[in-house]
């Protein structure tokens, strides 16, 4: 591909959330025109460069909706797909929701690629496309691929049509199965909700399932330097990567260190049980030497991951009072 | 499960269809009640049994319009999902066809199965779902799972979904990975094109690719018998089986079996290439070790299935003139 190709604008959908706004910061650190799609229904405004800024945009439009938001591919040369219903819980209670937030946008943004001959686009897939696994750490080559919730059968269904596109259409995909991904921003997930949990009662923190669920988790900066490597040296019609750490850590022990962050008076209440929820995969641990020998490494394993986060939860909400 | 939740209706979906057709006669003959949800694009009524026979019942609706078949799944116990946009080369000029006819109308079916009750749901998945696999015979455990066309890509949401409904909803699902399926009442495939271009130009037959694809092609009825069997003594959430035989046929000998079925002297044009068309995966031998140990065997080899086939669709023609 020629250099001109890889340089051109870079769409980020998502791009207001957790992990877009790492994209989209270290997309402009490297020169590169940034244009944010976000319907601002989880993601942020704020964690975004402001209006005017340069080489960056926003346009505050639902993936769902191409009409509105199709200008931002113009001669757009990658897209990351990164929105998505980001709460795995909420598509047990509305089946549809994962449906038309995960798999229908994900074919919009596919065909705006496609109709606006996008050479490259990334898409963040998940660890749950491999429901509860047999073996681990869990390499990409693990099958059969049967996920548990529908947030996870969005994202498996995501994969196949990133693939499908590469095959017919010539675009190159890069998929991404991520553990969990925690960093500032993060408006959902088991830290997100330990702290808010203890905001509303700060005497008791209610812990789902028997805390004995173990699973990686991985920086956001870390991950998108994971993505960003891949994306600059494979160049495969589809290039798969698990991104986690070499390490897990339970959820009893992420309820200690937060309450202990807390003043360590509160109270740990287990509801019992192995899984936390209905389409819960209580123990994850993904292979990660596929991408570590594109010579990724996280610069932080799970715990330190967890600890950095928790004093940047604490500095967050100190700062909103 | 009680005996009379296995024994209930029995709902079909692309009843009319090649395949369809047969499980309708098979489950008819077991004594079921069978409902067919058809929109008899592809499939035919005359497939079917006549109006006002016994047990059985013709829904003339698109699955993608549940309010027209809901009726349908009043008291059943059973789903089959076998409606699908069965034209792999279709899918290619059109990405939504494949979106809409497989992922959308799949979800619809699974939540008529939920809002109803039913307690266990078939799918007809397929050996598209591997991608171009690097393993042959391909078992039901391979991965990564990318697919390398539209309907692959459809397929693969489907088992997602299935697999999700399964763990989030109790239903138990089935998902059969099929090889080239054929039969009498075909009207897509190799064998059925060939048919075709002879019939428009007796003295050639263009072949797309350089012949030398290699697949495994399963009866129809061999193929159904497999279904029942297993629905019959597997009761997992998710129960995955490959469905084909053990040995594989080339295009140019299906080529000349036809050309041979039709006096032998149309000439045999190649049009050069690995692959047929894009989205064509050219080898294809699925391992049926996990299937036979439940005790099926493929009555026919892909050559017999081949050579019973062509006979078949030579009496149809003389009789249809």
């Amino acid at each position: 591909m020629a250099e001109g190709q890889r340089s051109g604008p870079v769409v980020v959908t998502g791009g207001a959330g957790a992990i877009g706004s790492v994209v989209v910061r270290k997309q402009l650190d490297r020169g590169r025109e940034v244009r944010v799609v976000d319907n601002l229904s989880v993601g942020r405004a704020e964690h975004l460069p402001p209006p005017g800024t340069g080489k960056f945009a926003l346009t505050v439009a639902d993936v769902k909706q191409p009409e509105l938001y199709s200008a931002a591919f113009d001669e757009a040369t990658e897209v990351w797909h990164l929105s998505a219903n980001s709460d795995i819980r909420k598509g047990t209670k509305s089946a549809r929701l994962d449906l038309e937030e995960g798999i229908l946008a994900t074919f919009n943004v596919l065909e705006e690629a496609r109709r606006h001959d996008v050479g490259r686009a990334v898409f963040a897939s998940s660890s749950v496309v491999y429901g509860y696994p047999t073996v681990f750490p869990t390499p990409e080559s693990y099958g059969p691929l049967l996920p548990e919730s529908l947030y996870g059968s969005a994202k498996l269904a995501g994969e196949a049509l990133f693939s499908a596109y590469a095959h017919t259409y010539g675009l190159r995909a890069y998929l991404f199965r991520f553990a969990n991904i925690i960093g500032p921003h993060m408006t959902h997930g088991v830290l997100y909700d330990f702290f808010e949990k203890l905001r509303s009662d700060p005497r008791r923190l209610e812990v789902l399932g028997d805390g004995r669920q173990a699973k990686s988790y991985l920086r956001a900066e870390d991950c998108v330097d994971g993505m960003l490597l891949a994306t600059d040296v494979t160049d495969q019609p589809v290039n798969l990567y698990n991104l986690g750490t070499d390490d897990r850590i339970s959820v009893k022990e992420i309820a200690e260190k937060v309450v202990a962050a807390h003043g360590g008076t509160a109270h740990i209440d287990y509801t019992g049980g192995a899984r936390g929820w209905v389409g819960d995969v209580p123990q994850q641990l993904l292979a990660i030497d596929r991408i570590q020998q594109l010579g990724w490494r996280p610069r932080l394993s799970s715990a330190a991951a967890v600890d950095q986060t928790i004093a940047e939860l604490l500095a967050e909400r100190s700062r909103s009072g």
